[in-house]
């Protein structure tokens, strides 16, 4: 992973603010300790978790494995489903016989939900693996998404499903009656900020991704991010570079984002940025209505969508840039069939590529338009727990500097309060 | 469709500002012709090209035919993902079997074309359809994966070739010296308002779609925005809304839709709105940077990811809500299995949604948070021709009441010179 600024960035008083916060991450990973909202630092370090997850993973799964169906939604799936679509959702609907595959069951939708059902019917329970995800135990959609799959499959599906809950939760309580396999979470790491633990590691380990190497990536972003040196703190610049913008009223934060396949990791993101940070109230209780506005743009799709909105538009975003070089390499004929295009002929399809974002950038920075770059080095496990770990630590940063609890998610009661007046009437 | 509005809104200035562009709008559909950028409104009342595009895709359809490939990316294939996905395409995966499905070759990534290539390598001409969209006819990416296209499936394949393009472009030359088949879309028609054209109709009839459903859906909607009197003109309202709110300084605008299906439409908007309204110049030619932010958030999977930023964070905000009940019903049994969320037994999926959704819009209310709502009656073609179509007349107004061009991109030019630069090295 490289980081690019153009700017010189970060105040003075800024990098001094951020000092108490890295020796208080430090500390936690020190200590290997569960006790406050930032512990969650030391998830990737958690190698007695770590065995639990990929022990019962190996415990369940079968040579028919085909379907893992993960029911939970918000921080109990946008993880999963960041690295999932990247190394290989993306790509699903055009290998059908590549299997394991996971299905998500997040939201309400029931023409979806009854086709997951009709599909989980046809095959046998050693074909399926059902994870129900929730940290509070309670959430309504994971609920009903729950009971669904389970009176559809039955009680001879019983053994493959695996709750992954706080422990004492009422999910918890509930799968321990019931005889699930039970992963929990430390109760202090916030849904947004669980990707290393059970809730991420478990469903990508059973999907079989390489767990080990994605959190060998966040350990190293954690380095990264605890030197209190810039420029080598990459968290710290980024943090820095996006709250001096902040303070200038630009508040629109757009990850751009150039391989589509990176698209939900943009999502997990997005959800990161705007819970942690977007609040109503400051630590000291005035009302200051905070919040970074994430929006997630794909490359170079967006190009032919958002871009004369963010080079003639207001000037009210600083972007983050995304390449992730693949390894694929595939040529375009030096015969063109259709000369539309001449200059293409008999380059790669990265080549080509490449000098869009290239052109891209340099358009930003003739609009003097505020941008850095994080540049994977391929997309695999490494560097998606590298990119995790870092925006993690980011906005931790973040939520320093703004003076606001990051860990927290008061307004999002509001809702949930009518919600449930309406439902129980 | 129902529109509803909570607030009085629209001042009788910006409503007389509008009168001219109303008269102008009407009169270019009695005059049925192509000569100005607003003759987009046409298209749907266009049968002759309707005509043309059901005669072509009946001569071309096979009962083999498995995959559409669209090849394009921008206004030439958003619209088209829009229907698809709302439709059928977010099923995709659950339903390996039904046929055919429309394959989007849009952007640049080379793991995912030679996925491609290798999927189309596996067929027969008669299985496939290839479409090559672009107005322009040199869009970079669409020339790429044209070529990638050709030369993976050779001349067999060329009686299997549809493009879809300006007349006189490189592409239309080019696919006439092969004797392809081509659909010619009017000059004056811009990508981003041309889903009614060949662009958008020809993709939909081939995978199987009712386009008269689809048109008639949009006449309606045209008919509605074209009468002089609020409240019925829902177009006007929101375009009204949307411009006091702007001038209030709230410049990003969410499209907050509560069926996930209906993602891809909220990209097809995000084209639109961003595309035609940021602007660095006004009409005058002074610079005034304008320009509306477009965000789509699903519900209810965005409530547990961006709401806290929504109802807590900066009042930078105005919310158009998108309900789109199902017909589909799917009962939660009366007896749970993991009694988590008791008040669920017994209810339909839909109804614990729609708790969540009115939940959220009290939320809303009792924040004091600008919102609007539009209520699909069902998803089907019509209502999405119907939300299209509003939307597009709804960009139409707000371009005339921000005094600035809603149809041309200049500053889009900008990347691409610079890429151009590379690429020509």
């Amino acid at each position: 992973m490289k980081f690019l600024i153009s700017d010189g960035i970060g105040t003075m008083e800024g990098k001094v603010r951020l000092i108490p916060i890295i020796e208080k991450l430090t500390e936690i990973v020190r200590s290997k300790t569960y006790e406050v909202h930032e512990a969650s630092v030391m998830l990737p370090f958690d190698e007695v978790m770590r065995e639990e997850v990929l022990r019962l993973g190996e415990e369940l799964s079968t040579p028919k494995q085909k379907y893992v169906i993960l029911i939970g939604i918000g921080g109990s799936n946008l993880g999963v489903k960041a690295v999932y679509d990247a190394l290989r959702g993306y790509y699903d609907l055009l290998e059908e016989n590549h299997f394991p595959k996971i299905i998500f069951l997040d939201t309400l939708q029931a023409t979806y939900a009854g086709k997951v059902l009709n599909l989980l019917k046809s095959h046998s329970p050693e074909e399926l693996l059902i994870i129900i995800a929730s940290k509070s135990g309670t959430t309504t959609e994971t609920a009903v998404n729950a009971e669904l799959t389970l009176a559809a499959l039955g009680t001879a599906a019983h053994g493959r499903v695996v709750a992954i809950t706080d422990e004492a939760s009422a999910l918890w309580q509930a799968a321990k009656d019931r005889g699930f396999k039970i992963l929990t979470v430390p109760r202090v790491v916030g849904g947004r900020f669980s990707v290393f633990s059970p809730v991420g590691l478990f469903p990508l380990t059973v999907a079989g991704f390489d767990i080990e190497a994605f959190t060998d990536g966040a350990k190293l972003a954690f380095s990264n991010s605890s030197i209190a040196e810039l420029p080598e703190n990459f968290a710290m610049q980024s943090a820095l570079y996006l709250y001096e913008a902040y303070e200038k009223g630009i508040r629109i934060h757009d990850l751009f984002l150039f391989n589509p396949a990176l698209e939900s990791l943009g999502k997990w993101y997005r959800q990161l940025v705007a819970e942690s940070l977007g609040k109503e109230k400051s630590n000291d209780g005035s009302i200051v209505n905070a919040g970074i506005t994430p929006t997630v743009s794909i490359g170079s799709n967006d190009l032919h969508s958002m871009v004369e909105l963010y080079l003639g538009g207001p000037r009210d975003k600083i972007t983050t840039f995304v390449s992730a070089p693949e390894i694929a390499a595939l040529t375009i004929p030096s015969e063109l069939n259709l000369p539309t295009v001449p200059m293409v002929a008999g380059k790669s399809v990265g080549e080509v590529l490449s000098a869009i974002y290239e052109g891209t950038k340099a358009a930003y920075r003739s609009k003097g338009l505020p941008h850095m770059e994080l540049v994977f080095d391929g997309v695999s496990e490494k560097e998606l727990g590298y990119f995790m770990q870092h925006k993690m630590v980011e906005t931790i940063f973040l939520g320093e500097l703004l003076g606001i609890n990051a860990f927290n998610q008061p307004s999002v009661e509001l809702y949930k309060q009518e919600t449930r007046k309406i439902l129980s009437t």
